[in-house]
């Protein structure tokens, strides 16, 4: 089966202790369509600026990566700069110029509309409940969202999560929302606000997974060096949901199995700069150290 | 196999946002034998001072764990008191009084002296050498530490690295001792000084157990309800010597369960006050508990 990613694409310039990229490809749409690329064949719908360099897209579709969804508008692509501090997990924003992807609407191809897997990467959720509108009947629909969105549209971000079956949020953005400190309290609110589950992102902590009965923990795959951890997090949900829509009638089982994919294919990314270390990914190395993953996991 | 566990008995004073206890027994040897005593035998050598309430040790007793090693001195018992904040992990001291702990001198009873199973809780690690030099080659000892010894006594910590079998230590302090910022790095690095595993504790997020060539990551057993957490660590490392101690020639598998058990009678330890939870606790309910853990964990 297919999967349909709506989001961002961006050139980010990126800072580390070590080492900086200026205006590498990236953005959520970006780092999501590849992953998935390595388990069924995708489609994005993002926008990008007459400045994006012209040898992404065929990139991608070399990729099998559907890219006709990505329409080139007049204006600036979407920009982000940012640092990372000697501990990767924190980053400081340099800018965000959002170009053209401030006036993205996206509008989905009629050949788009029918596909059975979603990943509505984090954007306005006005604009991921008019994707929604868009699409007829998916399968599975999977949904990350932001902080920014949590206090500045509430009412209609509470209105996806019964329109939407999984959402993925990290663990501060899941206590923010609920209000609770807890976690798992969080997560239990998150679930009973209408998803069938709910994935809390814990960074090098790993993942959480609620269901409506079932919990599932996994950590995060053992990275010794962190190269760059800009990604990581669309890349572990173009993962999910990219092995999912090859699973006939995904549950709980089908889920778990899809965060330790995500796992995998994050933690493949952290260790090059934007995409690129999974550019030069294969379907064996993600075997490999899928196989390594399991046996590590093994109580 | 028995246990013998050497560290504090105190009387704390606990504040949580919503309750607070006054003078409650505790302390690592406390925790750590009453966890280890659902497993096998164990005794304690530890100090408490006069005012010790009578009634504590016959309770220890009661259990099946040997309390001749704990003398009474004259003077006051080690006091602690703290306040939990909303965040159960976020906690704030307000005193503590050492008492005739600051005296503590371990001497260990000869009948002990030949005990296969070594807990080393967190006390100076001159005094955790000084213990292995009056232990009779023991099967396997499990020692614990803190920041306060990592900057104070540094170099006897070093020495005592070389001469035990299982390091334990939490995330902050593996940074603080390794000088790296992954805790991945500092597991490694800590392994190099000498113990044949190390497990860093991470609190909510779980435990890493680094072995030779293996790596075992386990979540925290999820508990919605945190009381007080007090005592978690000790009653994980409790847990963890005392499983070990009823396997024959334990080696990284064993080491693995340990880390499942300790998980396991730490978040029964978290759901009351002090040690009440655990005081109440059932094999069964360890049983049932870690069925749903290994259920959960299942990839």
């Amino acid at each position: 089966m297919s999967v349909l990613v709506v989001g961002s694409i961006a050139l980010d310039s990126i800072q580390t202790p070590t080492d900086s990229v200026k205006d590498e490809p990236g953005g959520s749409a970006l780092y999501a369509s590849i992953a998935a690329s390595f388990y069924t064949s995708a489609s994005v719908v993002a926008t990008v600026g007459a400045d994006f360099p012209e040898d992404v897209c065929p990139m991608l579709e070399e990729r099998g990566i559907d890219t006709t969804g990505i329409n080139i508008e007049e204006g600036e692509t979407f920009r982000w700069s940012g640092v990372y501090e000697e501990d990767p997990n924190k980053r400081r924003t340099l800018l965000t110029n959002l170009g053209v992807f401030e006036k993205f609407r996206p509008e989905l191809p009629e050949n788009f509309r029918r596909t059975p897997f979603l990943f509505l990467a984090n954007i306005d959720p006005d604009l991921q409940r008019d994707v929604l509108r868009q699409v007829d009947s998916p399968t599975m629909t999977l949904c990350d969202t932001m902080n920014f969105w949590i206090s500045g549209k509430r009412d209609s971000l509470t209105q996806l999560l019964k329109e939407i079956d999984i959402l993925l949020i990290n663990d501060e953005e899941a206590r923010e929302f609920s209000g609770e400190i807890s976690v798992l309290k969080s997560g239990k609110w998150l679930l009973e606000q209408g998803p069938r589950y709910v994935v809390i992102k814990k960074g090098e902590h790993g993942a959480l997974l609620f269901g409506p009965s079932e919990f599932f923990s996994v950590p995060s795959y053992p990275v010794y060096e962190v190269v760059d951890p800009t990604g990581a997090g669309d890349t572990f949900a173009g993962a999910m949901i990219g092995y999912l829509s090859e699973c006939s009638n995904p549950g709980f089982h089908e889920l778990k199995k899809s965060l330790i994919n995500g796992s995998i294919l994050a933690s493949y990314c952290i260790e090059g700069f934007g995409a690129r270390r999974l550019l030069s990914l294969t379907k064996d190395e993600i075997e490999s150290r899928k196989n390594s993953f399991l046996e590590m996991l093994r109580p």
